[in-house]
C-alpha cells in the first residue's frame, strides 16, 4: 500500500519521531481575504495524521470495517501565526505526544520553509461505531511506541 | 420536524411546484479570486434537495438508519453564469423535472435576486447501501407526485 | 438588509447578550464514521459569528471593500462534547467574553437541543489587508458594547 | 519550484499528453452514506487542473497577483460511475481537448486502479479580476500547444 509509484500518492515520511507531510495550498483552501481559512488548516492535520498512522502501520480503514472502532478529534487548539496563499507548499509536522489507552495526544505545526503558520494540540479518542471510549487495539499501541519521546513510561494507564 | 421555532433552521419553502431555499455565502464558501468556489454551488444546492424532500414529506435519515438506501448524485451539469461573493443572500429554486422508480432529475438554480448565478442540472439515483440502484420507496414516489409537472403521464417506468 | 421575506437567509437573533442561529446538519458536514466531522464545526460557528456581527450593526463587506481590514481567526480552542449526526438541527450560541482595540474573544456552544455537542473559545483579530493587526472601526468597538457581559470596564486598552 | 524534495507535495506528471495526478481519499471527502461525497470529486479535479497547468509553465499565482486574471470554472459536467472510499488511492487523468483564447476545455476522469469512478469535462475561462473573459497570456497560449491533440489547427479562434 506505500509502495511508491508515481500514481501513489504521498504517505509523508518521519523524520527521527516527527513525521513529515507537504501539502499544496489550492484554490478550494482559501476564501476571499485572499489566505488559507481558518478550518482548512484542520484539514491539512487530519490528512497528515492519518497518513502518520499508515506509515506507522495502523489500517483505520480496517478498523472501522471490522467495527472495532475510529478516532474522533476530542480537542483541538491551534494557534494561528501567519497565513498561507495559494500556491504555498506547505509541511505539517506532526509529533505523538502522549498515549493513552484510548486516545492519543498529537502536537502538529504547520511550516511554510522555516516559517511556522500553525501550530495545535490535537486529541485524538478511539470510539466504538456507537461513540463509546474504547481501548486501541494492542498492534496499535505497539506501532506509537516507536513514535514516542524516548522515557517508555511515558505510556500511562489511562482512565 | 417543519414546526418553526426560531431556533430551527430553515427547510425553504414551496411556491407552486418550485422550492426556494435561501443560503448566505460565509468565508467558507469564497476563493481568493474573490467570489464563490465552483464546487461550494454543489455544496449549497445538496441542501436545497434534501430540504426539498425534507418538506415533501421525505425522510432521508429514516431511509438511511433502516438500510433502505441513500440518494447518490449520478450524473451533473452545471454553468456558472455571475460570480457570488461574500455576504450575499442566495435563493436556490429547485423543481423536479422528471421522475423514475429509481431516480429523480432535478432542475436548480442560483439566483442573486433577479440575476442567474448558475443552474444545472442533477440526476439523483436511489442505491442499496451496497451501492446498488434501487426502487425508491413507495410513500417517496407519491411525495414526488405533487412536485411534477402537470401532465401525470410523465411518470416514466424506468430502465 | 436584515429585513425578513421568506427568501432571506436566517441571521440568528439575540436572546439577551447571547447570539442563537439554527444550523442544519446536511450530507457535506458529515464524514464516513457517520457523524459531522470535526473541522466543519469551525465552519457552523463562523457563520454564527459572521451573523452575529451583522445583527449586531458590524459590516464586514464593507470593510473589506473600503481595504479597512477583515477579521481573521488569531487562536481557537475546541472541545467535542458529542456527535452530531446528518438531518439535526443544531443551534450554536456566541457570546462576546472580551473586547480589546484588534480583537475579541467568543465563546461559542454548539448545541442539539438541550444536549452540549461542543464548545470553543475563539479569538479573532482585526486585520489589515496585508496581515497586520488594526484597531477595530470605532462603531464596531460601540456595535460590541452591546454584547459585552455587564461592567463596562471590561474593555481593555488592548497590546 | 517543481524540484523535488521530499517535502515537496506532489505536481502529478505527464505521461504523453495525459497529466496523471494522485489523491488519497481522507476523512473530510467522504460523507456518512460511506462514500467520497460528490462535490469534492470537483476539488479533486481543480487540484490536478492547477498542477497541470503548474507542470505545463503556467503560474496562475503570478496571473492574478499582477492583476491579469485568473481562471474561473464556466461550466462543468461530470457522471458519478462508482463509489471511492476512505483511503482509497484515486489517479485524476485530465487531458486538454479544446483551446479558445479565452478558455480551455480539459477532460478529467477519476481512476481507482483501473475503474472508471467518475468523468468529467470543464471549461474553464480566463477572466480579468472584474470578472470579464480576457485573452490568456500569450505564453499560457503557447504552453497549451503542446498539450493539444495532434492536429494544430485545433486551435480555434476564439468567440
Amino acid at each position: 500500500m506505500t509502495a511508491s509509484s508515481p500514481d501513489t500518492p504521498t504517505t509523508g515520511r518521519f523524520v527521527g519521531r516527527e513525521h513529515r507531510f507537504p501539502v499544496r495550498v489550492y484554490f478550494e483552501d482559501t476564501d476571499f481575504s485572499g489566505v488559507v481559512y481558518h478550518a482548512n488548516y484542520l484539514r491539512f492535520m487530519e490528512r497528515a495524521r492519518s497518513d502518520m498512522l499508515r506509515v506507522a502501520g495502523i489500517d483505520q480503514r480496517d478498523a472501522f470495517a471490522n467495527s472495532e472502532g475510529v478516532y474522533a478529534v476530542a480537542d483541538l487548539s491551534i494557534r494561528y501565526r501567519r497565513p498561507a496563499r495559494f500556491d504555498d507548499a506547505l509541511v505539517v509536522i506532526s509529533t505523538v505526544e502522549h498515549l493513552r489507552a484510548a486516545a492519543c495526544v498529537i502536537q502538529q505545526r504547520v511550516m511554510l520553509g522555516d516559517e511556522l503558520i500553525a501550530d495545535a494540540k490535537v486529541t485524538a479518542a478511539f470510539i466504538t461505531p456507537d461513540g463509546r471510549p474504547r481501548r486501541q487495539p494492542p498492534a496499535w499501541m505497539d506501532a506509537f511506541q516507536r513514535l514516542l519521546p524516548e522515557s517508555p513510561d511515558m505510556i500511562e494507564e489511562s482512565k
